[in-house]
């Protein structure tokens, strides 16, 4: 789980210009990382951030130079910078599962692609189809008719409802339940009558999803979690919500139904969105908001209802000097009523 | 599951007025249905809804008549909508475990009535008790002296602990903890000393319970769900809380220890309760809403901490305007040290 | 589950002054204790609360007395207290499990105690230790290389996943998962390329940690939970977060990566607080609060964005009045016209 910069730079055929025998144990971002973590720099216009960086080691285009730093010359940082995250992740200790393990409740009508491997007291049931190099861990619940894509991870006491159709390269954590129904009723002579929940769920490539998040299915067509999107713990996603490609979704926030996600959207922690509004790309709520209308692309909001992160900031600065306006206030009261007795 | 208008009518036994050759694939309420829904109208008195729906075809009273749309007239509009619905039901495609898998491990002392279905790997403990109809999907835990009425549905994951007690008819979704110990701790000497939670959870009849959500054990005596009320996904109950008949309790919501919800309340997503409070019959608690004193019945509330709706709508105004307020001040302020100075 | 004072006295070796014949049936704190109740006055300095005290019985110091209350007087109250309260739990009619399951699945490199006790389905990897007294419930999942000290209690469908170490008298409840990979991407070229997560998680003595909480692994060191330190429900803990010492985390609270609390810190529910902030010893964030900056050892603070609780106190009552202050800037601005005319 440690490289030394010379022998990251062997590994991706760059040229070492610094000390080769820092050893790194770690990646980051060149803002975030410490002295014994990998970053890298892709694009040269951010060169001056090359000075401040705390990174032991940083990928560079082939033109740049930083004395003082250590630094690897390649043709593409950011291509790798990947190469070395992967080398790392295949020299991680392997936990997971080989084989089919005999207390595995597998339906003969499924379809498991061979090598794929499966824990202990999995259950996997009819119609279901995985792919090769999936791996699911012990406990798990495949439902009727679920398809998987190539090379998913699944880690134990997972629960995919029947007919959820997931995409290749996803990985599930523990206790996260995808395609129960969706939160739907008629209230009919003061009772509440279920809406039948008959859509399904669909996870596109490379999506992440944390640990205890529940993804309910459609009404009728599909719940969408867009590619390389990635869901943090205990996020709530309501039917018919549409994610798009590339966003992120922090812990504990939830997103009501129909509500849709543009790419690169961001949702800080604990926010909640209400249903039927549309999010643009690259929107930014943060932490806690509440987000009752839509958002156009790239704006940044927060509060509870959230306004734009200006308005927000603005209002919130004037909210803690109240105390010193209504002083103000009183004061003037007072002065008027001197000028008035004149 | 897809039925024609004229279908519908015959099932129904009701007058068909309009195209017979609508074909409707769900149900919705008379304001939210689309062209290829079923609404109903209970009432006569709502009858201008009839001019605005968008639903494709609509359950109404004999006695009323809509030109221009596709109505179906019966005895009991609500009656019929329900038997549509799980006509419906009925006829979706059947997931559901049949018979007791071999995995599962079924005590001795536990009593299970003929024809309940059991999942692989499923537990149910010594003197639980499961009445007829009961389908349990695989991986359940039901604890010792656990009582299930008639024709429950509980999903795959679902953990009841022991002496909790559920009604007919409830559902349980995937994840979801009935009867944890509730969070009591006293303080000796500087450590927290846990108090016993010998209690139990009574979950009455018709009630759905939601994925991952938490509803902790009574202290001594019973947490209660109310008749018909529906739980959405990862809601936190805790101990000695008692919730009503036919509430909505909207996702992510939490209600501390021993506040007690009357009927028909509904708590929007996100939302919270402090311990010891009541909120009264028909109460609404808005999404993010954090309620610290007991509501009224009919009261709806808004805020952290939460105000009557009117109220929070109208400081929210004030607080976005805050800057021309300041502004105003300022330029009064100004104007006053002018009269002064004459 | 019951006792009478006189029983009481006798087991805790104290002299009895008052009613023998009063039934405790619980436990609670001298201030909440309801008439059934047994509390307990440790230090002589809150003499005054044992006036006011509901309690049927409390345990107090040798010198005091109290005419008209039932007390018993013993060296060391606190001591006393935790006596009886641990005498009730031995009462408690048992449902854990006894003995290894034969349906468990336990790899032949772990290493079990004897007397450990392992439910049914309960899968444990290689290389994990497991000490003294434990009890595992039916279907958890304990990953490779973990660590269990003595007399834990694992309640069903738990998942510790690899190389997490749990320390002694630890109580887990169902659904949580522990080790979860931290939240980590770097983007690269527009994809979100996972940082891996290799550190793990340390729970010390005496936590106990509720229902479907989520607790990440570090990236490469390890989050930590300190000693006695008790987790409510549905609570979202980050990678390389570290909590003190017997801290209060309440249900639905997140904490973001990184953060550290001290000891004796109390997060009321559904509280947040950001990434990379410090809150001191014994300070308090109460509900639905949002941290955003480090706090100082006793602070306590409210709101969203959270200040203290003085000031945000102050705030929402002249949040509240906003219409009345609106009203009177606006009366002043007449009058200042009046004034201006002349």
């Amino acid at each position: 789980m440690q490289i030394s910069t010379a022998d990251i730079a062997q590994l991706v055929k760059g040229e070492l210009i610094g000390d080769g025998g820092v050893i790194v144990s770690g990646f980051s971002g060149i803002k975030e990382a410490k002295k014994n973590e990998l970053a890298f720099l892709a694009n040269p216009k951010y060169e001056p951030l090359l000075q401040d960086t705390q990174a032991g080691v940083i990928l560079v285009p082939r033109q740049i130079s930083c004395p003082g730093k250590t630094i690897i010359r390649v043709d593409n940082p950011s291509l790798s910078f990947t190469e070395v995250v992967n080398h790392f992740l295949k020299d991680a200790p392997d936990y997971r599962p080989c084989g089919i393990h005999p207390t595995a409740v597998i339906a003969s009508g499924a379809k498991l692609a061979s090598g794929v491997a499966v824990g202990a007291h999995t259950i996997i049931e009819d119609g279901a189809v995985i792919a090769e190099g999936c791996v699911l861990y012990a406990n798990c619940y495949v439902g009727a008719e679920v398809q998987l894509g190539r090379d998913c991870l699944i880690y134990p006491q997972v629960v995919l409802r029947e007919k959820v159709i997931i995409g290749n390269r996803v990985i599930i954590h523990s206790g996260t339940v995808v395609g129960s129904d969706g939160f739907g009723y008629v209230t009919v002579d003061g009772k509440h009558v279920k809406i039948p929940q008959v859509g399904s769920v669909l996870i596109e490539d490379d999506v992440e999803i944390g640990a205890n998040v529940t993804i309910d299915r459609a009404r009728f067509d599909r719940t969408i979690i867009g590619e390389g999107s990635k869901i943090d713990n205990l996020v709530q996603i309501a039917h018919n919500v549409k994610i798009g490609k590339h966003c992120f979704v922090v812990a504990q926030s939830g997103i009501a139904g129909s509500t849709k996600l543009g790419n690169y959207v961001i949702l800080a922690a604990q926010s909640g969105l209400v249903g039927h509004i549309e999010i643009g790309d690259g929107a930014i709520v943060t932490a806690q908001s509440g987000v009752s209308k839509s958002i156009k692309a790239g704006e940044q909001v927060f509060g509870s209802p959230a306004v734009p992160i200006k308005n927000a900031f603005r209002n919130n600065a004037h909210i803690q000097r109240l105390d010193k306006y209504v002083e103000m206030i009183k004061d003037l009261k007072k002065r008027i009523e001197e000028l008035e007795k004149k």
